[in-house]
């Protein structure tokens, strides 16, 4: 039982109970966001959350320490995406990755947003001319640090 | 004197008379993010904004109308981003574009954010344990409709 | 049970039943283009349309809530199509993909058609020297406009 | 002198003299679709034509009878292409490619739709939530036949 | 039961039965390139000659609609082919594609060669110093036209 | 002064010259097929018919050594070719290639065509429903065989 | 059963029956660097030869005549091979490919060496700084030669 | 003046002043083939040996230094390569790849024949049938050996 | 049962036992950093140790020839990996590959780190603002060194 | 004047000049790996040291400005890098990457070693078989923490 067996019996058992991501998010008291990403195969999930997991989607308990352990990450077919939903997002890379480059440098200096030290909302907002997707991405500023270990 | 030229001659411009980003956006009272997309070859620029940042930036006039045009976007020199400062957005697709694609649907149904009824905006927030880039993807959501012309 | 699993068991059952897609299409009362492309596994089937679907196709019934949700979209098996009927259409981008954006901003200014609020249709039209086959694309026009929530 | 060299002198030299792709097709008298695939290097354009545009644009004689070869067509920089512009119809052909080829199939038998005896049209067309772009695409229907030269 | 699933067949019991593609063709009274071609999943097979086809190599009577239904074309596991055989004519197109493309202009003007109006050949001609294999492609010349449905 | 450099001017100069390649060819009594590959830089020309040629074209004389060179070959710009024209060789490529490599080793055994030992030929054949493009692949029969020096 | 399960089966019954390569060429008097090409799915394996190996790896029989078919060549899983034993060969033609191309222009004249009339062999070799591995190819010298069958 | 720029120079200089590669390679009496490969730009070429090929070639003194660092190595334009006399290296490797690993590991253990501690040789050796052409890659082997620096 | 196939017994039985790499590797008294390359396909592992780890994890004993094998060796599914633990380090490559490069040259001459004749290995390194991975990648200098075979 | 142009420009002065590495590091006193790296264009240059290091190099001073900006990073010219001495280090993630990663885990847990707060050093070992080249990556290990802004 690999872990892309179990995420794809998660998708599955998901439908068939007719269960929200935010019933399961709530099952183990964690952000949705983050409980979505680590059902579909991107994060682990410790023993005791991924028991309760298991039992509400009526997986088998053998899944659990899969599941706790750390994944190979990667989530996209392609490394270009062809779903439309998640395209607009690497479409905003390839019109503004260059604009965030810069201002981050600018406010910052040189250094990146960590993905690691990170957490990820999505929000909807109101707007006259119909509701907004609002996505916020907050990570720690890294900046560039020639450090070594000590002693 | 294409685009992509005047695009290299504006970043060489910028570095040697040691104008920010934001100087740059003030001095056409646009949003800095947009400002920088813009001179990165990302989004057409209004002759009488073109004007100014040509003047600014000590430019030939003859750029203005080519700034004015509609360019051809995309701005990564390859699919996969290679610099870190713009692969850890790449990152986050990698590891939670799936469950954006989930909770967008959860929550609005199926559909999409837009990338062209769009704004982007970094922050500087503070954290005890240091600063963070917040960056926010603000867009209208589109549900998938099948209309359409009238008559 | 995956959608993937499911189309293959749709597009089996179709040609062993010798059904047309318009005859499915007519089943749930819907236009015939947005037919195929859900049973292709492209769009969400709401839940009655998939349960006369499944019913007629002779599939089992609890493909009904995987049917129900929104789908990964994508159904090229590789970046430039290899069947020539699908390749024709990839080769008109070639060809004509910078003229038709030169046209939409010489006509509408800044902006893209729509592939989300968006219909299409295929309609055999003729001509003296051979019928023709005439695919209408009928997408919302939507300005590049720099907006953002509310409040 | 290359057909690229000279494209890309025709692009800068219409914007430097704010000329519309609608006047250089009036000016030839041919459809502004073709015409703008022509002068982005799509098609040949026979002498007369090209001795008009080549003077109402500023440039060289010389390149008229470059213009008048027929040449290596293709005009996206990437196989996926990144202009939102244009990637939209990528985007069709990822959602609706499989569909509009089942489409052909039921509709005309086996074979394809014409991309070289072919035309294509932009129109804006009314709707009360917002204009339309509609891109008709309009190929004669080419049957798979098994034929070889007579005699 | 794909047509991936019944090529995979149709090529293990041809071996088994020791059958010639030759005998196959004969079988159906068809070209023996049409109907490898078939065979091996690139064209429609009527029902009448799958009724055949399916009875010479003792497959299952419910291969019939799916031969009969137009395939996804595009035979090759790689975009560039690397079987000997096969790769020495994508060699032909390396070598002599650009030549091809000018002769063809040059005798027939701006258009192309059919590859759907189309057959092809291989012989077995003589030679003193070895015999030769003879392929000849045979389709018929498509002038770039531009034209729309009547009316 | 490059292979590729003086391929360009080639190209450059038969159309400002308004030669055809038949006359180039004639000009050095070799097949026009064979004549337009070399000048398109994929076979060396040697110097006595490549000392006429650059007369003929008014390049420089420094051009003959280069073209007598062994040129590395490969004319496609990308692996799958964009150019419609040349595109339908590499369409058949897909649809019967695997067709041609099962009736070369049905008819011959074991082997391939040669891609060396070859020779190409375009003809206009005529056809009641309009002329027909022929072209003749010749190459000679190569069986695998395994062979060492002698000695 | 296709040749790729086949080929699967060979590698785990050679490993399970503790045979050696040579062994099995010894088992059918064939080189063994062809033979392990052979079983690696490679070659063809003419039926006597097949009836011995698959007897004496303890395989079905029915394996015999899917043997003895030309396969579809090509064995390596991606375009640039991973395996370091392997990749060095690519590497070496990274470092030598141009010079080994010149070597055989300078020598021969315009051409190549044949990979299909031809052999290969591995040897150990003594160098009092530890032995070497010694490859050696062997292929027919073919000239480019523009040649037709006769008559 | 980069190492690609002077590469350039040393092929047109070779051409124009008609020099054989083994004139280059007397000249500093260094094996031909490392000669040829170190001129196209993939070994550095001690400062002695570059001045006197660099006199020879008639280019600048300056190209020296830069011919005597270590380049960036790789000298094939695409992955895989096009030519068809390298293309046929590549194709030995994907016939016979696999079985030179399993036959160095048969004969020498785990490990590889080292491209750093080699030679490669062409050869042109008599046959009956037609002369050879043998080459002769001659690596150090390396066992995978898990070693570590001392104290 | 391929590699494949006991790789991913391997891990899944790993976690179902809750065994640590460590208790592997000491179970085998083999560096842990190697017992885990090799428990993850990328080494053979002798029959001796592979008995004792079969035994551990509960595998069938049949596993055990087939580690001893060499594998094919290549771990990341794709060329660029997605997974961000092993991403950093191909980053790593991407900011300072050129710049370990030249230092190599500078301290030893032209020539490589040897990745066979190699360890590496994985300590965790106190900083008083945060633990460290530092990771030491050890391997036998190559020079580049043109020799053969003796004799 | 881009940083691209400019570290051109710095490594063919370099050469000219006959400058090391290690010359430059101490020219502004730091590491000489970080400045290799720098100069190569993967590092923003402060001003004081960029005025020094375009003293010493005889550059532009120009460059200064150019230098202090932060760079687009990634400097291999292709995914997989064809340079040996650099794809060794490719070929380690190849065979390794999966058993760091897994021993990274077990050792931290979930996360990740920092290649921003990061150093990197290569140091010539001894060895009675032969000196070692050894390469130390030195990050502060970031554990997956799902944190956002305060406030």
């Amino acid at each position: 039982m690999t872990r892309d067996e179990i995420t794809a019996d998660i998708v599955a058992a998901r439908l068939a109970k007719q269960l929200t991501w935010q019933q399961l998010a709530d099952a183990i008291d964690r952000p949705v966001m983050w409980t979505i990403a680590a059902l579909l195969g991107q994060h682990p999930i410790p023993a005791d959350s991924g028991t309760v997991l298991v039992d509400v989607l009526g997986l088998d308990q053998a899944a659990v320490p899969v599941l706790a352990a750390s994944p190979v990450r990667g989530g996209l077919a392609t490394a270009v995406p062809t779903d439309p939903t998640i395209y607009r997002f690497y479409e905003v890379l390839q019109v503004y990755g260059g604009a965030i480059k810069e201002l981050i440098h600018e406010e910052f200096g040189d250094g990146i947003m960590s993905a690691i030290n990170f957490s990820i909302d999505v929000q909807r907002k109101p707007h006259s001319a119909g509701d907004r997707v609002v996505v916020t991405l907050d990570g720690k500023f890294l900046p560039y640090d020639w450090t070594a270990a000590e002693g």
